[in-house]
């Protein structure tokens, strides 16, 4: 492939898609199935992951070459893990400082701070037309062959533009993500990275702390012997990519230092009302947590997602 | 109702569940479902739930009179809340000492330290007759009108037996159990109240506070509408009953406390490694519970319970 493009088509655009995992790879699918995109390229080191993309018909075609997927892209969506997305944008943008109308950038990554402030270094300043966002959607599985056309229906997607940014840019990359049937709501880049602390990277870092409490104490057997479904629940995400959190928790590390600050704090005041056998207050905190939590659930039930 | 029984039947006994809430309620309907008791009799403070228990044939009877249930058993079952089964041994205990052959007493309880010890002090020594339990089974919903004659298959039930015990009594309230289609398992008391606080009562404890402690963060509202599965999940069991977590954290207080600084000190371990951003000790710490997540999480499918 790599022809290149010399006028930008954003009615039809060439999407590039970096990265054939999960995400990049249900974007893709789900921008072929709709007719977003006049088509739609994928780009990786693993040709394998590629090639199968291809026999799945979530991609039309494929390359290898950094520069000439570049080229070829009206929209480029960085869908790498997290902190490659960092190196991506260092290896990208400076070939595009020069161009006229260079592509419009996204990306999918969990964190927004630690990407805007490697693009302001490169490029000095934010680039206009590159647009951070987040889509809030998941799977336990993940590679290509887990992709799913309809995995952002009815699930948020954050964009995170910043004043300096083409207005056109915006546009594109929020109307690319209303295709797939995503709800896409603007959020600051540092609100968004405190959200995402506290309902998701804290939530994973709690697990991981508590199993791996529980699996090196000495009677770790018995305990995970006698465990049943609301430990099975609370541990899930505990099965998650290891190297995907470990980059998510150093990329987003000043956000969720604070929460974990936060969470330990209340922690501490619950360890005392139980030591002091404080029966009102633990009522109370347990009555308050409930009332949130069950708030929270009906509101995701309302969401279409599936009931709590 | 209220007749006396002067041989104690253990062929065909005699099931009086105090309490009748879900776990009371569906062990009376197990019991009645399978044949094992003659009779299964109900008693509470609430008139209307023990009639409904009669309307959905899950008792035979029932009494509101005290004296009246504790007469009438062969096996006298305590299913109220935590704290209220202490009380119920107070009352319970006294008027039996003097009986030649007084019914087999068990519980259903999540906590079996402070039982043992109320019971020691009311009748000055472990009553070789009171068996103590805690079936591993619940859910999100109570009372009577859930209660369901499945409930304890393939689930565990743990027997919390004591040298002292009568080995009859012992053997009654294990056939009890296994007639219910429940795998029973004996362990000491300390340990059960240990293993429960690191695999239920702790990881409740974390999910209220994490709960409360987003839902009075400033940023509130937003961190709820961003929230998604894996935040739903983890966050599930703080939509429980708060009054039985008030019970239970009050009840284990002394194994919940040290469950609570086994993870703080993790937490703490944790939190020092992402300030660092200490790539690999994040990365072996994640891996390790990743593993030990995915194997408990295969133990349990394979106990026949839903994958994880």
């Amino acid at each position: 492939m790599a022809e290149s493009v010399s006028e930008r088509d954003t009615s039809s655009p060439t999407v590039v898609v970096l990265g054939l995992g999960l995400i990049g790879g249900s974007l893709a699918a789900a921008l072929r199935g709709n007719g977003f995109c006049r088509r739609c390229i994928g780009w990786g080191h693993r040709e394998a992951s590629l090639q199968r993309g291809v026999e799945l018909g979530i991609i039309d075609s494929y390359t290898l070459d950094l520069e000439a997927a570049v080229d070829a892209a009206d929209i480029l969506v960085i869908a790498t893990p997290t902190l490659v997305a960092a190196q991506m944008l260092e290896r990208i943008l400076p070939r595009l400082q020069d161009r006229a109308q260079p592509p419009v950038i996204t990306d999918v990554a969990s964190v927004k701070g630690n990407l805007q402030r490697t693009a302001e270094a490169v490029w000095g300043g934010m680039p206009p037309r590159l647009v951070l966002g987040h889509p809030i959607a998941g799977s336990e599985r993940s590679g290509v062959d887990a992709a799913d056309a309809g995995l952002f229906l009815n699930h948020r997607v954050i964009l995170t533009p910043v004043p300096g940014n083409d207005a056109s840019a915006v546009e594109l990359v929020r109307a690319m993500w209303a295709s797939t049937g995503a709800e896409v709501i603007d959020m600051g880049v540092a609100e968004h990275d405190r959200v995402l602390a506290a309902t998701s990277h804290l939530p994973h870092v709690l697990a991981y702390a508590l199993v791996d409490a529980l699996a090196q104490s000495a009677a770790s057997a018995d305990i995970f012997r006698f465990a049943a479904g609301g430990f099975r629940d609370f541990t899930r995400i505990a099965s998650s990519d290891p190297v995907m959190w470990r980059d998510i928790a150093i990329a987003n590390r000043p956000a969720l230092l604070q929460a974990i600050d936060l969470f330990s704090d209340h922690l501490l005041e619950l360890r005392a009302a139980i030591d002091q056998q404080q029966s009102d207050a633990l009522l109370e905190t347990f009555s308050r947590a409930k009332g949130a939590r069950d708030a929270f659930a009906a509101q995701l039930a309302a969401r279409g997602q599936r009931p709590a």
